[in-house]
Parts: C-alpha cells; structure tokens; sequence
C-alpha cells in the first residue's frame, strides 16, 4: 500500500465549497477515512473522533478532512487495528485491549486490571514511559497512536444472579474486554470478547450470563438493565480505559508537519474532553437506571482479593512466555507504586472526607 | 484601549526569520505578551503558557507568537488581571482566585474550600454551565477565559507546631489563597494571601506561621520545608486548582478564527497535560521530603469536621451579601452533590482498595 493509494479514492469527493480557501494556499488537501470501533449509539465515544475531525479541519482550514465511518459500516468494531495495518482506512478510533489476542501487551495501553487511574494513566502515557512504549509494539503492525480519551473507573459489569462469593464466577460466560478475560478465567468464569454493538443480543438470547462495557451512560443506552439486574462495583479490571486513534504509518509520514500538529492536538484534547463527557452524563445515568429497578451492588471484599490474586498469577504467566509484556509490565508496576503511594495522601484522603461529609457532618 | 495599541508596540520586534511563511499568506502575524503569575522557579506552572504557546505558534506557521513573562517581569503575581483588564497585556496566567478581593465570586473558578476534585471540575466548567458563569464574571473585568490546566489535589499546608485540634489554628498567620483565607479567618486564623515569589522571606522572617501553596513538588522547590517541619493533607480547601489564561477581551475579538482555534486548543491541551506533569512529579517530590525529615501529618477528622462547617458558614455568609456568588453556588453545590455522588461508586471504591491492595492482600 502506498500513499497515493490511501489519499486517492477520496480526493473525487471533494466538494467545491471547500476548494476556495482564503489561507494556506500551499497546503495540500487531505481526505482521511477513520473507522471507530463502537456503533452511533454510543454519543460519547462517538463524539471523540468527531470532535477531533473538527478541530483538525478548523486548523487547517478545511483541507484536511476526516470522514467517520461507525462498527460496521467499512469493518466490525474488533477489526480496526487490521484496516489500519492493511490501509484500508487511514485511521481508527478504538481500544488497544481489543486486540490482545494478537499480543497480551495490547492491554496496558488501554487499561490493566488493577492498573493505574485516568489521571495516573495519562501521567504514565506521557511522562513515565507508557506511549513510547505503545508505540514501540504498534510499530509492529504499521500503525502509530495517539492517547485520545479515557472512560475514567468502570462499573463492574451486570449479572443475573448476586456474585456473594469468588466462586459465583464459575462457569459465567462474561462479556468482558481485554486481559481481563484471563482474570475471570482463573476463576473459572467462561470469558468472552464481543464489539460493543452485538453484546445486547447476546445477553438478551442468553448466551451471556453477565456482562460489563463502560459504565452508567453507556450501559444505559445498551439496555442491559433490561436483562440483568444487578449492577456491580468498582470496575476492578478497568479502573481507567484509555481510547487511542491509530494512525497508518505511511499515511502519518505523508502528512505535512502543520497538520501532524492539528492532529496530534486534536487528540489530546480529547483526553480531557471524553473524559469530562463521562463525568457529567454517569450520575444522571445511574440515577435513572436505579431509579427503574437496577439492583446496585459492592463486590464483596473477598472477589476483590481473589481477583487480586488472579490477575497477579495472570501476569506472571504471560510475562513468562511473552518478553515484551514483561518489560512493559515492569515499567507499569513500578509507577502504579508511585501513584497509589502519592494518591493515597491527597487526593484519597480528601475524597474520603469529602464525598460523605454533606451526609455526615453536622 | 484600541487593538492597535495592543498589537502595535511589539510588531517592530518581529524576527526576520519569521517573515518567510510558507503557508497562510493572508494571515497576520500578531505578537502577544503574556504575564505569568508565578516565577520561572516554579517549572510546572511555568510549562504550561510557555507549552501552549510554542503550540500556537506551530499551529499557526509561527505567525501568531506569544511571548511569555514571568511574575515581576512586567508585573507583580497577583496584578495580572489588572494587566489584561487595562490592556498592558493582551493575556496573563494565573489563578481566578487571586481576584477574591475584587469578587469572592472569582473563588469558583479555581477551586472551592470542600469543592469539585480536578475532574469534576473539568466537568462542571465544560458541561455544568461552570465556564460561561466564569466568563460572565470575567466579562466585566474586560476579560475572557479559558481554563489551562489544574494541579490536582493540593497539601494541606507546612507548619512549625503540630495542628492537634481547630483550636490551633487560632492567631496563626497562615498564607493561604482564595477563600480559604474566610474559612480560616472564621476557624481563628489570621490569613495572608501573597503570590508564590515572596511566600519563602516571609515564612523565614517569621512574620507568617504557617503556609500552603500546592504540593510536594512546588513547595519543595520553594523550600518550605527548611522552615516549617509539618507537612499535612489533605488540601481539603484545594482539592484542584484550576488555572486560567485570562485574555483582553478586545485583543480576543481582533484574532482571525484560525488563531482563536489555535489558541483555545492550545489551552485545552494544557488541561490535561499540567496535570499529568504534576502526577508525575508528585511522587518523587513527596519521597525526597520525607526522607530529608518532613513530617507528613494527616489533619484530624475534627479539624477537618470544624473546617466544613465554617466553610458553609463563609459560602451562606457572602451569599448573603453577593448576588452572583450566591447564584454560581446554586450551580455548583448542585453539581457537587451529584459527582460525590457517582464518585464514591466507581472510583473511590476502586481507589480504597487498590491503592493498599499490595500491602495487604495475601
């Protein structure tokens, strides 16, 4: 594939409003193709890429444009990577840990069960490592990536039935992404992987015990209160989820410096962005979910160290056979024991205090 | 004020360098002074308007420069406001709530005693209505606003005796900043607000007992530590701080829409990013602290008890007396109540336990 390639069947779809800019008369213009990994219904993480594709056409006048195709519309959700490899689009929106299959490294760049936070991730990603890192294992499949955006903490997933002990996982078939799968296998659950869009069908034919996505807003528009009522917490497995858009090599290296900065800003600005969208919709969400009937629910404290326990055995295994992981992971574990060390202090102890006091205080 | 004047003086100061675009011909080269509220000591602060107009600068083929000064350099760290509102300057960086004298209502807009975490408050400013209330305030001060980074949770402060109950803040001469300066005022102490610069002469002349500024790594910078043995959390008046770049509202008008984009992403990107810089240095700072003989307290349950309710004694006091504070309270405490709320759920669940799971669990 070359570049020529990738830019020219969307040239003919220019329209003639945009061939009359009043700058930058020395820039070429661009048309991208980004597939995203999640359908329409999902606003939030829809808005990312098309929030961005703004942006960047702002900043460049209008001549470079991207076009946003949903799952399903070039390639399903899980398949974003390969079009990106392959060039069949330029560009994706989606989630690194869709694609542990192909190398379990893939996890850490979206989130690892017991992992860092948003905050503590998006500190890693640009100051202790973590993207250079990224890179370094996305290289391997023609594709350069950019942090944009972060779910923040996860609810811990809808189940039919109460989970009262680690052993209520065995035999559950779970929906769940990413490295988490191996955890809940270790228990016994039967893990697995599906695109956001075919998860409701699933659980509703009864193929699915249980079931975890993101958290209140999303779930809500899934409908999977409808067929499981008990809504568990904290997302132990995803107590961040970092989105990246993935960026064909070639087709980053054709493109001219000012607008690699467009984008390159575009993205981050998304990191603050997605995640202020989650922010503001989950309480609303969970509120009207709790209110029709939703059963709210703690793991209890012994899922959460049998869990613990797991996902350890999980990564000493796969740093066994799998030397990349191991590295990365032993750059991971160290700064997630600076972060939990410091945001016990401050942050934890505030938020401790602070998000009972209106309760408590009189 | 005409934007003629403001653009005029520094045109003669255009290197011949940047006079050979090779792009956006039509657009003008402008030239912007920005005065910084903090000394170049402070890195971190420092990073953040120098990043966003490097940003701007490559977003705009060096044709819109901004060039930045430290605190002193044109004016004092606490009359930067005054600098933009007159025109001396076309922007400045600083914290809202140094303005709490002109209009408490200013607090907001950095942070609230007990208030919004740093991710709540991105999204209150973004989706809760939150930054068009500060750009109504702003407004009458000749300014615009654009929220360009927080420092997360801050440290509860340094001081020479150990804070063993409320009582021992009486007569204490506490820096301290925004309206924090009331909730003690009313808890006893005599607070003092002084820009970052001159806090450290006044702590070692002793005519101020105690003293907060952020966290572990501006304040060790500052060297607060070679003062003042006790070091406590949490900022429970600081749980962020949001920095704005306050922008002349006529110099604003008079920017072409390419660079009003450039400009408000280039803000956007520091809003995660002077974050993530903090989270990454934090740690390390904390550690050389303590190893170096600062004793790290956690404030007593009373004190912190005693502190929310003369916090909401101050907020229904100035309410009382300010319209407009009274009004951004509605928004604000309404909004609080609800991200609490939902952050007790995911993420301070996750948080209690992972932050100490590998202490603890066997």
């Amino acid at each position: 594939m070359d570049r020529r390639m990738l830019l020219g069947s969307s040239a003919a779809l220019l329209p003639s409003a945009l061939a009359a800019p009043a700058v930058a008369q020395s820039l070429p213009e661009i048309r991208w193709r980004l597939t995203s990994s999640f359908p329409k219904s999902l606003d939030l993480l829809s808005s990312a890429p098309e929030s961005a594709a703004r942006r960047i056409a702002a900043l460049t006048d209008n001549r470079f444009q991207i076009r946003i195709f949903a799952a399903g519309e070039i390639v399903g959700g899980l398949q974003a990577l390969d079009a990106v490899q392959t060039g069949t689009v330029e560009a994706a929106f989606t989630a690194p840990y869709y694609y542990v299959g192909k190398d379990p490294t893939f996890a850490f760049f979206s989130v690892l069960p017991f992992g860092l936070t948003q905050r503590q991730m998006t500190a890693w990603l640009r100051h202790g490592g973590g993207l250079d890192l990224a890179n370094e294992l996305f290289r391997g499949y023609n594709v350069i990536g950019f942090p944009t955006g972060d779910t923040g903490a996860q609810m811990g997933g809808w189940f039919r039935k109460e989970i009262r002990t680690p052993d209520d996982f065995k035999g559950l078939k779970f929906r769940v992404a990413g490295l988490a799968g191996e955890v809940f296998a270790r228990m016994g659950a039967v893990p697995i992987q599906i695109a956001a869009g075919d998860i409701y069908p699933s659980l509703e034919r009864g193929t699915l015990d249980a079931v975890e996505f993101v958290g209140p807003h999303d779930d809500e528009r899934l409908g999977f209160a409808r067929v499981a009522p008990y809504y568990y917490y904290p997302g132990f497995f995803e107590p961040s989820a970092r989105l990246f858009t993935m960026v064909n090599l070639r087709a980053w290296e054709g493109l001219p410096e000012q607008y690699k900065q467009a984008f390159q800003v575009a993205c981050l600005e998304q990191e603050s962005e997605l995640t202020s969208r989650y922010d503001h919709s989950n309480p609303q969400a969970l509120r009207r979910l709790v209110a029709a009937g939703t059963q709210l629910r703690a793991y209890p404290r012994p899922v959460l160290e049998a869990a613990w326990r797991s996902a350890n055995a999980v990564f000493e295994d796969v740093s066994q056979r799998n030397e990349g992981f191991r590295k990365v992971l032993e750059s991971y574990r160290r700064y997630r024991d600076d972060e939990f060390t410091w945001f016990r202090v401050a942050e934890n102890s505030y938020d401790n205090f602070a998000f009972t006091a209106a309760q408590v205080v009189r």
